[in-house]
């Protein structure tokens, strides 16, 4: 389908007619390239197997304006920016198009236009075939720069040369002159330095996992080192100014973070964070998904301190004639995208009111300041729940009746059958991820390491928690691929130190990092180490990937397996 | 191990010689029938591969003299006491023994011998091999048969033939006589009638499940063909004279039916229960485990109405102080076994005492009394929680610090690793279960059911439900063994009904029933048909049977599937 709406664009573009004789065979290979090769994880502007024109054509206009006077500085020499643009070169024969023609271009109706380094496209055709959707049309009449430096991924050879297809002209010099002059700063500038053991999945936005083997070296998790998902550019907030703004209670609050630290008791919660999207690679290994191919190691565990998020609602008059009323609370980050759109999520209520559900509105991670990565000046941490849900740089709070109308709530991070695909999936089909499955994976030994014969046995390292506040209670380990199974040793603080007591039914928030170390089958030339959780409602991980691969591969939890080779000395 | 015992013991008896000549095949059999055939459930009274021996020898002698006093009407005909006896013929070579020779023998250090029929028996060497362990004592000194009738897993002819052997004596006439004037009563004597439709697992005590393609033609199951799972004989209960007494909280509280029907508000409540060892077969189809042979049918749905405990905890006095001390709620039933050790199980204190626990003490089902094999007059119904947890015939609530004490809390209804025996496992490494895994089954076609080409599709129904109050949000059918996979309707009301809005959540304790029509193949001979359910923490079930089998048979919840032939026309 996709190709065949190309022929027609095509063939309506007939002044192209050299530059398409030329660009065809590229055409045809790129076509099956955009679905087929993913590394990025951006809301719609991702690459899939079909794109979703269920949702590419409703009206979403508003805002372009503000992407025009939207600073970018193209030019600065970028890792993921060193792409060829000699598909987009200048064509003599085309015409000469000003700004003001371009902008009044910016709706399917009169054609939606907009320019790249100086060449007018008319993408009227594209728009249904955009991957990432209608976002498409709040670059309309405008320049493209600043979506793409906000969105990587468009920074690939194919998506240029899919471009060209639709070039119609050029910009007047002087427009693209002072188009140049507003693109000046780019919008992942300010985000902060990372450590350079991080393994980068992608680098705006940032998001990056440690190494298996370093993760499960510490119950707590080094701040430097916890993996790292970020929507957006990483704002950097003025904690002097700072406004925390609590809507749709009795009292509207505004809370300074003086405030947060000194109106509120201070509460601690270690608590593991996990993204939806953990172990995705896995599912990519059965059928390309639609993400960022994270490892095993989209996990962490931390010590977050704050003021209890119930403690603020009650301040600004939380009662049980609300909970009448209104059923979720909604987060707004201070991150944002060209348009203004923050990045947005909600919960339950009742987990967010409850006593037992340890909700924060955390201001320190691991004993310090929140890092700029993790949300500073504040963040909300969601014992038990999903990432997504645990939204930083944290600027409004609003309790209502509805769940966040965001993307990543309505369109995102949702879980469905291995069956659906991009032409079935109903995002309203299927409840937002909040408590996420039970889940675990071997940090060590990775997958192809090899053991000496001599030493006789292997020990054989993890992590396991799960959603909810259930306590895992049991890891179960195979060295023959599932056949026969040994218990793991379970530990619930830094090694060598006192176990911690169980936490109360409910509220076991933190992860268990587990041990064995087991004998080398004499005849084995090869074993596959295999592993399995239990929580303590004793939900047990599923054997297999295939039956719970999903289009978005999240929740990918079955088994976790590496294969390990024995060498004869 | 077990034999080599068996071979001293039968060295040790000289002056049986004749008789173990005669015995001795059967012997050898019926070792391997004891541990190798099941179809009962009873605590320490079951068969396994091997006995527990670790709980074997632990001194339990109190409570001995009320069995000889326990009236037992033996000679009662009955479905399951109609066992050949010729082994037991009276050998005259045998001597004589008083009753007071005999009940000078109950102890280890005196040896231990029993009475049966007018037999005498020195079990002493039998009490380490006893499959139900140290229970076995309490009969020291007296009779089996009151024990027996109890337990109905002792009425096999290899029972009795294990037991021939051990024979020392005959009982002096007019002793018997005595022994049978008080053998009056069969304990469960005064169960109920039940519903003809009912397949039972075991007569006494009662346990029986519906089939499963009536269970889900009703969205709320039938009080009659709910599945029904007694631990003991049920007890008559005159709800005139009924006390429920309340400790463990500042007020003692003893409230009468009256008093709980009318000083508290009545709650009504839909929600699922389910036996832990629902789909138990198909754990015993992959190696044999000790407990009833449950099929699918095991898990039932009903309208429960009553107080809610927590309210009846508010009015005893509980607050916060309370919470400071005390973790459980412990419930004790009227239901006793011979030595008046009550049924007793207990529940976390959160759950009982939350507002969104929903836990009742529950007078109705379905809108009427409770029926007798459900609890009359009062149960408690913990949504979402294991059956074993809801105390029926409820005499008595305990709030405390420590979990009940009772066998069935203690050491049973745990999970445990594949890789655990009978030999390994320490019951106090596993937690009580309380909130059962995600769960599924197909309740039609049944297995092996014959389907004709010429219906062209296939209807398939089945239940779907987890614990926890999470609520089901998918069920995937496939119809080739899981390769791939449909997304099946969901029903949460009457056929015809309307739908009954979502719960809030965590409070999600009905279960959902679900339908899917798919057309016939073409190619296909025989359809294996699976179903996996989904639920709202987006917890799957696993894949096989055998990564989580137990040596209890419980938590079987692996996808379920069902073969069908399709027949040409």
């Amino acid at each position: 389908m996709l190709l065949l709406r190309r022929c027609h664009s095509l063939t309506r573009f007939g002044h192209l007619n050299t530059q398409r004789h030329q660009v065809a065979p590229a055409v045809a290979s790129c076509a099956v390239r955009l679905w087929s090769s993913s590394s990025e994880d951006q809301r719609w502007y991702q690459r899939a197997h079909r794109p979703s024109w269920r949702h590419a054509l409703a009206g979403l206009l508003a805002g372009t304006g503000a992407v025009l006077v939207y600073g970018l500085h193209h030019h600065k020499a970028e890792q993921e920016d060193t792409i060829t643009v000699q598909t987009l070169e200048k064509t003599s024969a085309l015409p000469i198009f000003s700004q003001e023609e371009v902008t009044s271009h910016r709706s399917l109706e009169d054609g939606v236009w907009v320019t790249y380094k100086g060449g007018v496209y008319d993408i009227t055709e594209f728009v249904a075939m955009h991957p990432g959707g209608d976002k498409i049309l709040l670059a309309a009449g405008g320049a493209l720069e600043p979506f793409w430096a906000l969105y990587a991924v468009h920074n690939q050879e194919h998506v240029l040369e899919m471009l060209s297809e639709y070039k119609v002209g050029e910009l007047r010099a002087e427009d693209l002159k002072k188009q140049q002059a507003v693109q000046t700063l780019d919008p992942y500038s300010s985000d902060p330095e990372r450590h350079p053991v991080l393994r980068v999945n992608n680098l705006k936005p940032f998001n990056a996992e440690p190494p298996p083997e370093i993760l499960s070296d510490s119950f707590i998790t080094p701040s430097a080192i916890f993996f790292k998902r970020n929507h957006l550019p990483v704002p950097r907030v003025d904690p002097a100014s700072y406004q925390l703004h609590v809507e749709g209670l009795p009292g509207v609050l505004t809370l300074s973070l003086e405030d947060l630290k000194t109106r509120f008791p201070k509460h601690t919660v270690t608590a593991t964070l996990q993204c939806a999207g953990n172990r995705r690679s896995e599912m990519n290994q059965v059928k390309q998904v639609k993400g960022l191919n994270w490892g095993i190691a989209a996990i962490s565990n931390a010590t977050w301190g704050g003021a209890r998020l119930r403690d603020v609602l009650l301040a600004a008059g939380y009662g049980p004639e609300v909970a009448q009323r209104a059923f979720h609370v909604q987060f707004e980050g201070l991150d944002k995208d060209i348009t203004g759109t923050t990045y947005g999520a909600s919960i339950p209520l009742n987990k967010a009111v409850s006593e037992e559900g340890d909700v924060l509105l955390a201001y320190e991670m691991n004993g310090e300041d929140l890092p700029a990565d993790h949300g500073y000046p504040v963040r909300v941490v969601v014992p038990g729940t999903v990432g997504a849900r645990n939204v930083k740089w944290l600027g409004k709070i609003i309790v209502s009746a509805e769940e966040s109308s965001s993307h990543w709530q309505q369109n995102d991070y949702k879980g469905f059958s291995p069956g659906t695909d991009w032409d079935t999936v109903d995002f309203k089909s299927a409840p937002a991820i909040q408590e996420l499955p039970i889940q675990s994976a071997i940090t060590t030994p990775a997958d192809g390491a090899v053991v000496n014969r001599s030493l006789e046995e292997v020990t054989v390292k993890g992590y396991a928690w799960s959603g909810g506040g259930r306590e895992v209670v049991r890891v179960d380990v195979s060295m023959d691929g599932g056949k026969t199974w040994q218990v793991a040793q379970l530990r619930s603080s830094e090694k060598g130190q006192a176990p911690e007591p169980s936490p109360p039914p409910g509220r076991a928030w933190a992860w268990k990092l587990w041990e064995l170390t087991a004998p080398l089958p004499p005849e084995a030339q090869e074993l596959e180490i295999v592993c399995k959780a239990v929580d303590n409602s004793y939900n047990m991980q599923p054997d297999t990937v295939p039956p719970i691969w999903n289009l978005r591969g999240v929740l990918s939890n079955a088994w976790h397996r590496v294969k390990v080779n024995i060498r004869e000395d």
